[in-house]
């Protein structure tokens, strides 16, 4: 069974609409596509580093569209982990697994990896929306696509823009 | 540099000493050495899983002797990550980060790993106290000295019963 990695934030749960939702609350206003495109998460969000310190942040972070329904297909046919970097933010540590909980129940605690860097996991595939991660794997690598990263491309990592595109290439061959 | 994957329970955090401190507490007597050589902590200790689900079992385990000085120096020259099993234990999340911060303060939060199991972790030598750990890792694998494997051996994995031993290990070469 091929071991699959998957990322949490910006992959599974919509981060990008919890920026934008607080920044909306800061600013009055929602911010445009064309201001958050290619550029990082905390910058594109003037007070972004405070929002991801925030109680609830990661807790009330919307599902990416498609996410329970293909994972829970995936989770049949590859030995799932759920890696996610969190120990910097610690109050999101607990936040992340009961998220997990409620909204992946299939997803056992066996499978859940709270870390900093990702540069030590060991797998077959990953799925990922940060470069960083991704360069460091040795494995199969998909870029999921988010705001951050949609201007931006690498030869080594095939992009991905939806569960329905990862369904198609990972569970129909 | 080489990578060197370091377990927290049982090889830095005296949880045996939690264990055996909580039980005096339930039974009135400390148990002997006879008692828990050779058996898991949780059949050891007739209440132990509920132990490790008690606020501060983990936040309040002693160091065990000399890990801080080797792991300081060991820091230096490899690439260290913590890794331990905590996602099971979720009050463990929080104490396991503030127990590191107070008595390993080299230690930073990318060099952190909570999971369930380990056998997505990938580097050159590993060091922890349960055999489960060490069999699926690829590298060098020390096993620490702990009460409930004293009575085991592997040919696979060198038994290391100090710090000190670690040290002249990992340090003088």
């Amino acid at each position: 069974m091929e071991r699959l990695i998957v990322d949490m934030d910006g992959v599974l749960a919509d981060v990008y609409e919890q920026f934008i939702s607080f920044d909306m609350l800061d600013h009055g206003r929602r911010k445009k596509p064309s201001e958050i495109v290619g550029i990082p998460e905390h910058e594109a969000f003037e007070n972004g580093k405070s929002y991801v310190r925030t109680p609830g942040f990661f807790r009330n972070a919307p599902v990416i569209h498609g996410s329970q329904r293909v994972l829970e297909k995936l989770n049949k046919k590859y030995e799932i982990f759920i890696v996610s970097s969190a120990i910097e933010f610690r109050q999101s540590l607990l936040e992340k697994i009961e998220w997990l909980e409620e909204h992946f129940p299939f997803i056992t605690w066996e499978q859940i990896v709270l870390c900093g860097s990702k540069i030590m996991i060991k797998g077959d595939i990953m799925i990922d929306d940060h470069f960083k991660n991704l360069d460091s794997f040795e494995g199969k690598t998909y870029l999921f696509t988010q705001p951050h990263n949609q201007k931006f491309n690498s030869k080594d990592h095939e992009r991905v823009s939806s569960w329905g595109e990862i369904e198609s290439r990972l569970l129909t061959t």
